[in-house]
């Protein structure tokens, strides 16, 4: 990786002396030893975002759930499984943080009982009872010492809705949101970003560009 | 992969003419467009099977539900998601099949109603109603003219009694047993070859040593 090295060498240092903390890929959530509930996420867009904030200049942690990628150049990985795992580790670290970023396709549910053995199948069906788990997002960006709150909304419908909903439900800066057809699993994505002064689209791109206008827009909007 | 090339060049062929239908890895079960309930299944053991079953000269097609794995050389691989479209794929081709081996973690069961759009949280649990999905092993085992059918047995406590029990109740030639504990996701798998003359434990080893094993083991069955 001398060449990552050398890109980030030559690259400008807008997010220098920033602390990030964010959260990438999906959960996995246990029904029993072999199988569990999850959420689709490949990962690619939050580890192309923790490339692009480290490449920036910002000291980045990234809890990252259970995903096949590579840690990008100079990112700390710290791996969990479940959402409770996730919080534990956000909670732990968000105290040092200036910004928190939260990509992680969070499992909003869990089983209620994780069975100690393997199910046998026995009947035609099956009931499942999900109770919530933490809502990692709300809960840090509601701490008295917040720090900037960036989210993630993957939707299949009414983008605009949701995502503006979701800044200010959850009083954060920055939302980044996306049509799940326009981005789940692929190399490229189309987001648009939501903050106080309104909708911005960026235009369809890689993952890796689209990470970066994310991070120009970000810096901009630190910077003020 | 000139040295693939080579290494099957150098290979004895114990199954060459032997046509095996296989299949591997998780599938996944949508819940709703980015949820979806999953078997933890790397797809490791399966694909090192395909390689070492296409060095032996067999010509293997092998069904893969999404794993993060490169196809191995000389191997044909159909991608499926789900239990029931690994089930369409396998009975579309299990007729031009001297040897079936099911190696796949399949969903025993899948969501009742999968929601078109995501579901939106509300309320602190949910209720999640699933139905059985087909058993693509025993069906495949009961068919008139049946290939040589190969079972895996992944369970986390009695595995003699699981896996040999699996192997009458399915009537399978041989079924391969391994603790969850032992082999789940990691490079190395501890197994137990289970067949009409008894047990065959193999030592702890590689998977793609165990998938040798285990080919030795197969070759020798059609051998008599």
């Amino acid at each position: 990786t001398i060449v990552e090295a050398l890109i980030s060498a030559l690259q400008a240092k807008p997010l220098a002396g920033h602390t990030v903390l964010m959260t990438a890929g999906p959960t996995y959530e246990p029904i029993d030893p072999v199988r569990g509930i999850t959420n689709i996420s490949s990962g690619k867009m939050g580890y192309a975002l923790a490339r692009a904030l480290a490449l920036a200049g910002a000291k980045v942690q990234l809890i990252s759930g259970p995903v096949a990628l590579p840690v990008p150049y100079g990112v700390e990985r710290i791996d969990v499984q479940t959402a409770r795992e996730m919080h534990q580790a956000v909670m732990q670290r968000v105290g040092q943080a200036r910004i928190f970023i939260g990509v992680a396709a969070v499992a909003d549910f869990r089983p209620l009982d994780v069975a100690a053995d393997k199910i046998k199948k026995t009947g035609d069906g099956l009931t499942l009872n999900l109770t919530r788990n933490p809502d990692i997002l709300a809960e840090v960006a509601s701490l008295p010492a917040a720090p900037f709150c960036v989210g993630f909304a993957a939707e299949s419908q009414n983008l605009d809705t949701y995502a503006s909903g979701k800044l200010q439900a959850k009083r954060l800066q920055l939302v980044v949101g996306n049509l799940v057809q326009d981005g789940m699993g692929g190399d490229t994505n189309q987001v648009v970003l939501f903050d106080a002064a309104g909708s911005h689209p960026l235009p369809r791109a890689s993952k890796t560009e689209v990470a970066t206008g994310i991070v120009a827009h970000l810096a901009k909007m630190l910077e003020v």
